[in-house]
């Protein structure tokens, strides 16, 4: 059980204002709407119209909020504590990192196969049966099992690498010859990843042909994602899980990619735009828009 | 060689009839259609019309049908047995099983890795590399090479997990900061599987956030999916290659996704209904109703 | 930094006519057109129609080229070596696989786990955490950390399969009884892959039901694809990322699959046809066409 009081200390200036008698409020969980009980620390989603209703319905006994709640005489009958802020999603997420989240502990388990001449960053977390080439990994990394890393990699700091991924291995590129054999063209290129990234499950990260594979600063990707040879993905975009982004794209900063989406290739996708889910873009795609469809076109 | 005798004796009460004279036979194996020769016990499928000349023309000494053959003077003249049930096909899926089938058995690999506090039931298989967190799992499961299983996972008996699976890990959510950083959100439900359920190989089914991802009894699940946070899976569902399903989808019993699926996710697949191959969809799919394309529609 | 004239002798009679003096040149590496220098051996590719004048504004010493080149004063006045060959990509792929890309050395490495009755060819390499059963591996094969192959599976030679790829395992079928419930069809097959195939990363490929899964000859196939029961691949096929191949799908010869393609499975797709990206395929495809879209037609 964790004291409101400390929640709300948290929180800091991030609190706008309070309603009710936190001292004696004590919190066990986080939970859903739809199973939230006293111990819960609920929250109300900026985007709801109904928020004096949810709170006033809510079956717990403290609730984050944005803005124009009304202290009513059935909130104070009910001794709950209203805690206005500006983000209550963004507050649930800082509250349940900081009190609620499993902590990894630094450690590199003992099958982990680690190249005797990578550089690993202090405070990292490495797997089980994880492989390690030649690499420079940064500070804070968090590596789990079975990870597979060839040489050439570069990792910033704070990233995070869930099971299974395949992150620097030879791209996908062919020539044929006179027979009509497919012969490999040579993958020379590093992949390069940048601070705070997040890479899924099963994702596969392929190295550069003739220059760089770069995910930017921020970036989420989550499972079963295929990052081609030659990929430069900009800052704080999100790729969701089965994205295929084919060779030589060019993501810029805060794009959105949805589900099962295919980008053909030597494509730009321009900063802000979002693309929906199951999208087919053959095309580059303008800075702020969103394409859907097969093939996909502008909304 | 296993005596045509001994299958007759294994499928009891399932034989309506038999014509010709069983004893002599011996049976060597399974074979497709084109494949079939003298040793193989055959099968014709009950949507065949012409069971009958299928009957006749097959080299195969034994034959499983349903209803309607007529030991003709051509099959009795060629000393065929034909044996007649109600649904062929999964006849043969039993006798396959029974006779044909490798059976694993039970042992836990030396380099699995398994959590101290972990619960694991009697006659389980556990393969090479496994790597199994502070887990509950129950009797007679088979958990193959290289699957990951991340602490809190419960999953119950007779449960099938193929290699590479990766299972109970952080479900994909950030909150955006003021400043456009992705904030996590804090995944702190469960991932309980249910009974006699199969999980494909590289498959990644994620924990809940708030509440618990659910995958019901029976349900069978293909290679290389993504079933994202609070997904609540009931029984019996196929869910095949590929799909991609997004957070908080309900999936109600017996409902069949196709291939390459796209659900966006916050909504429900009512029961017994079927998507379509490569359907992207966004809504809400009633019971029973077949749905395709993209955007997916009711056909 | 490797001579230039090694460079020329390695390509022998590929190589057409020489312009300039290549004695006292010097190569450092393989660069994208954007990031050419002094020590790169440039190429331009035969469907660019700029060539004389790409040749002019390289920086490199260097250039590799087809045809209609004129070694013009500008040329001249650089110093600049010109090659002229067939086809500049397939040289440039082939002098970087003999003097830029890494070779992997053959070697066992010891967290390997290999079943007594395997039979390895020679001068393979198979690494880190790799699970081998009963299975038949030719010479020169590179298998990488994690994969796992199932027993009886049968590998040529020159074959490359990247980490985390599944082989040989049990495909997706089941029969339903009078229950509703699911009950595996049994998976008695075996999966036989040919000479100079290549297999991507997190890549799944079934062994076959009643018959066996086949790839043929120099097909290669991309990260994150499943390859279901029964299916046969004829030769130097190219399958991309995410392709999804249902059970008993034949794909003949020369056949390319774009990223992200579904095909429905017992279907034909005809030598030398094209299906693009995202396409939805649930009917035959003739030799030679290309079908797009979802569902897909021919364009």
């Amino acid at each position: 059980m964790i004291k409101l009081i400390d929640i709300i200390d948290f929180l800091g200036n991030e609190v706008i204002e309070i309603y009710g008698e936190p001292s004696k409020v004590k919190i066990k969980y986080l939970k859903a709407a739809d199973e939230v009980d006293e111990y819960t620390l609920d929250f109300i989603n900026t985007i709801r119209i109904d928020k004096q209703k949810i709170a006033e319905m809510s079956l717990a006994r403290a609730i984050i909020v944005a803005g124009s709640i009304i202290y009513s005489d059935s909130l104070k009958a009910q001794s709950k504590v209203i805690i206005v802020v500006d983000q209550p999603k963004l507050a649930i997420a800082k509250i349940g990192n900081e009190f609620f989240a499993e902590k990894i502990k630094p450690r590199i388990e003992p099958s982990a196969i680690i190249h005797p001449d990578a550089k690993i960053g202090k405070d990292v977390y490495i797997g089980t049966n994880v492989k390690i080439g030649k690499c420079i990994i940064g500070n804070y990394v968090q590596i789990f099992s079975n990870v597979v890393i060839h040489d050439g990699v570069t990792i910033g700091n704070y990233v995070v690498i869930k099971p299974g991924a395949v992150l620097g291995f030879e791209g996908f590129g062919f020539e044929k010859d006179s027979l009509g054999n497919l012969l490999k063209f040579p993958q020379l290129g590093k992949l390069r990843i940048h601070d705070h990234v997040e890479i899924g499950a099963n994702t596969c990260i392929d190295r550069g042909a003739l220059k760089d594979t770069i995910i930017g600063y921020g970036t989420k990707i989550n499972n079963l994602c295929h990052i081609a040879h030659n990929v430069v993905i900009g800052q704080n975009v999100i790729i969701t899980g089965h994205a295929n982004i084919s060779g030589s794209t060019i993501i810029e900063d805060y794009v959105w990619i949805s589900p099962n989406v295919s980008l053909r290739g030597h494509q730009r996708i321009g900063k802000g735009a979002t693309i929906g889910m199951g999208a087919v873009v053959t095309k580059d795609v303008p800075a702020g828009e969103t394409w859907i469809g097969n093939p996909a076109k502008k909304i």
